[in-house]
């Protein structure tokens, strides 16, 4: 990690958002201000978005995912569809070219399971994205966790977790065989002889492993990056195997610097922050109560039950959550309880508090406040830097990247130009 | 089908291409005038490209697709990679979002096979991009026929022809069912409430069939045209019948006139055509002959054994076509036989026009020339429209867009404007 000359560490900026109705607040498209509630499906209001971003110098827009409804909470996806709980969400890699297209520095991330695609299929969509974008394209790895997207998708049975990853291994390194297929000088294009490329020099990757065969070389010649930038979000013993086997920076929700910690030395590690910043520390602390006030419990109960994979309409809402005691989700709640730094909460509290975040931490303050808060985070988690989520949208970013990237670039802890075009580059400039 | 006042039927439009170095025509990337070979992965020739077809007031610009390099011509993909015989050819999907931000009113069809995906997955996919042009976009539905495109997706065996369309008949019943998912009332998006939709407007398709499964809702809403224009490109009896039960237009490549029918009432039927225009019928002969003259044999052989699926290095480039007798592909020749009217041609020669045409008859000549004969064309075969191939690119389309088009208009063969904007309303238009 390189530190410049007062010894600080600069932070890598990326966006958290989704191609839906919300982000990862909740309700947040009933906000007078929001504008993703009623954009999300057209083009003009991702451009904007992406025109924000660049203009804030950001490394990346990156965009999560998910592929079908929750159905956890209450046995059903009624509160989910009812409360926009992200549902609706579109696909997510037809962006990557609307976004592309109206910027020239900015990053665009993506999130795909390797769960339901083929190694050439994939490594076909992402090339030419990276071509499209001359070089910009992210891809964070995921290998899908919800019993609710397999049903969507067909799959009658869940892959264990375990062999998950492992399969995710597999399909990874056949990727980046097929990314190496066609050798740098391949291509001749001599419109003389009429030689486009030789053949010598495009090479069949045959691979007949245990889960995935290939026999072909990749049918894109190689882009810019010649692969995406590979990012990973797991937190699970094997997914930070896997992210330090084949990622080049790692995505952490993580509430609070205690519970953060480093899983290797050379990958960049990204902190989910929410982050509501205003003039005074008092306008924001009155717009969060605001923001916060308005989430319904049941709308932050489904995502939370979706994400823990428990139904909490079994538990009472008055009930602390220091007194639960249910199989296997302890640890998943500790991340919320953490959050309070001890102090007893009911499950209302906790809701609401991941009806905000997701149990990320919430930087709430004046531009000075944010930037102390991200500054401190960063520096006691040993983090890289943040993945910004949003509440009202483009508005939140505007106010972030007129009020707080000034401030971090005067501190020198963030970047006042681009001095690269590749997502590579930005993420590896410091 | 409508006919205009003069009891003349009016024709479709679309331009037959590919996210590739070049499009159905051999060694065009080599042409001075061709900007594709060396832009095709970057947004600015496909947003001139949409540009021009549109100032044509073209129905649609059609994306064909294939996965993976043609190797059935001296069983390798030697020829194909040498000469760029539609290789590379990047994913066609990422194409629509760049060319719907740069026109308002051109529909964008593309090709994906069901044979590699889920009718969920591909619903999610397609309705997005619906979303994201404002109801331009087309489907075509191929089933994957090549050997090599198993090999590079990985899968161990081809699926049998009469099996892939049963398949294809299941998913497109499963997709048509979560297009239907969401009522049309379904979404208040009421900002007091907090309720964005009517959970009981959202219906779970439950459908476990014989080759897809499914449980859950469309994870998108309902787009501007609830579901793609559905094309279909099958030649096969098998194949004519589900276009019949499924598709709204077929493509069909036929050589003649003679050998042009129709199977279905309801169905457009759009012929694939080549066209050379120039100011003058001799200009425009002699640019054709120009063209032809330095496709390389290799090249041709290369797709033409590819596409009929048998290795045609096994026989002499000077023997008679007509006295070829290879169990199998008799009736596949025939298309290319077809072309000559029955005069005795070589393997080169049939290669050669095979090279430019893949079997298309060509029209060629001054704005008048190529006007009679896509009437004459369209009359006799009982056609609804074209699919214009392409030379050199976007040369070509500035020439049919500002030599042909006005042509037709003049004759009222061709719409003057644009009277919607989606696709299926250009499509049913007349």
């Amino acid at each position: 990690m390189k530190n410049d000359a007062n010894g600080k560490k600069k932070m890598h900026l990326l966006s958290f958002v989704q191609h839906g109705v919300i982000n990862h607040a909740q309700l947040m498209w009933a906000h007078p201000r929001d504008k993703i509630g009623y954009d999300y499906a057209r083009p003009p209001f991702w451009q904007e978005m992406g025109r924000i971003l660049e203009r804030g110098k950001f490394d990346a827009i990156f965009l999560a995912d998910v592929l079908a409804p929750y159905d956890v909470y209450k046995d059903s996806y009624e509160d989910t569809v009812r409360y926009a709980v992200q549902c609706p969400v579109h696909d997510p890699v037809a962006l990557v070219p609307v976004i592309g297209c109206a910027t020239e520095k900015l990053g665009i991330g993506i999130t795909i399971s390797t769960t339901f695609d083929t190694p050439y299929g994939m490594v076909r969509r992402l090339s030419t994205l990276d071509h499209l974008t001359e070089g910009r394209l992210g891809w964070n790895v995921v290998t899908s966790y919800s019993q609710n997207e397999f049903k969507a998708m067909g799959l009658k049975e869940m892959v264990p977790h375990e062999e998950r990853y492992e399969r995710a291994d597999e399909f990874i390194e056949v990727c980046n065989r097929l990314w190496d297929s066609w050798e740098n000088d391949a291509i001749i294009a001599d419109a003389e002889t009429g030689i486009y490329a030789d053949p010598t020099k495009v090479h069949r990757v045959e691979h007949n492993g245990k889960y995935y065969r290939c026999n072909s070389p990749s049918f894109v010649r190689p882009s810019p990056q010649r692969r995406p930038v590979i990012w990973q979000a797991g937190q699970s013993g094997r997914g930070r195997d896997y992210a330090a086997k084949h990622a080049e920076a790692v995505f952490s929700i993580q509430p609070t610097a205690k519970a953060l910690r480093c899983y290797a030395d050379d990958i960049k590690i990204i902190f989910a922050l929410q982050v509501v910043v205003d003039e005074s520390r008092s306008a924001a602390e009155e717009k969060l109560s605001k923001l916060k006030s308005k989430i319904p419990v049941d709308a932050s109960l489904a995502i939370m039950s979706g994400h823990i994979g428990y139904d909490f309409s079994q538990l009472a809402l008055d009930e602390y959550v220091g007194q639960i005691h249910v199989e296997g989700i302890r640890g998943l709640l500790e991340s919320v309880l953490a959050t309070y730094d001890g102090a007893p909460v009911t499950l209302r509290e906790a809701a609401n508090f991941y009806g905000i975040s997701l149990g990320a931490p919430v930087a709430v303050g004046n531009p000075a406040d944010v930037a102390d808060f991200m500054e401190e985070l960063l520096d006691a988690g040993h983090g890289d830097g943040f993945n910004v989520m949003a509440t009202y949208v483009p508005g939140c970013y505007q106010e972030f990247v007129d009020f707080v990237v000034p401030e971090l670039q005067r501190r020198g802890r963030f970047r006042q130009e681009y001095s690269g075009s590749t997502l590579r580059h930005h993420l590896s400039e410091y």
